[in-house]
């Protein structure tokens, strides 16, 4: 029944996300003997410029140019 | 207070999502006694090529060929 | 396939958290037509001094009686 | 460690969201120590129309001019 | 700086979890080139009491039993 | 209406948590101009043994051996 919440950067190419997702998949079903149909996963996209650490986006440009919005 | 986070596949109508949301908000006024004011509830869409059960993405088409949708 | 989360402050009887869980099944079941199996529900429960609203926690108490730490 | 994550109604600069998180990165360090490098910050934009307060979302043209449909 | 947060019952040990988490975090450096470093691996463990598919909780001994609370 | 998930290691006293919270719902109110009542803050508490970084969880000792801490 796990589920499994992954957030990233975006960008990244769904077939390797759904590879990505194979293997967890996979790694439950060896590590804790869950069954496939019950390893629920999804991948939540998160904007460099939404990610913050140590107090710097790790996208910065959205900060270096606000938008102008006049 | 509760605070409701519901993750769908995108694609709903607002106007569904807007009942369900009433509908919740009224059974938790009905089985918890909460005020409605509290009951706070975010929708969250995920994609289906996001969305893996068994190691398969809900919506397979977007890495091996584009939605045909018609 | 919608996955619910539903935050609320410790102490609820699971009685009764499992009437509002039905219900809201039901609620997805009648609005969107989801097939009741595929409707996911966990609950969490938050402790009131882990509930921060305007600055104040729920359960002040903590708060009022601070650990002595000398 | 911490991870903190805010939702936050669409429509923020990202200038401002970023003021805004180097100020908790700030406050962690104050008040419990933390290494700034250790904070991370995300963000996540809710629509108003995904946002349900009492039953109300809190976008509402979504409810008042429903989807046609027909 | 993928950040995983997995949901499952309550009751597995920790060395599997480990194990698990270790074998998660390779896929990550296989599949996506992920610096182990930035990959953060959470788990929350859920009661089967507070886990509900198909409006009916994991572990039902809750709701048939309700808690005496005398 | 921001809401705010802090996740941290277990063992922070209260009293520091909510230190911290009042000073990010202060942050809040004047770096977006929120309205202090409008801003949520949960903490979720995470065992050592439940924060996997880089493969090894912050904790090791729980599966290891017994915390010694004497």
């Amino acid at each position: 029944m796990p589920i499994v919440r992954i957030e990233m950067l975006t960008g990244r190419q769904d077939e390797k996300k759904h590879q990505l997702a194979r293997e967890i998949t996979a790694a439950f079903a060896r590590v804790l003997g869950s069954a496939p149909k019950d390893v629920t996963i999804t991948f939540t996209d998160v904007a460099a410029s939404d990610w913050v650490i140590a107090g710097e986006p790790l996208g910065a440009s959205a900060t270096i140019c606000p938008p102008p919005q006049r």
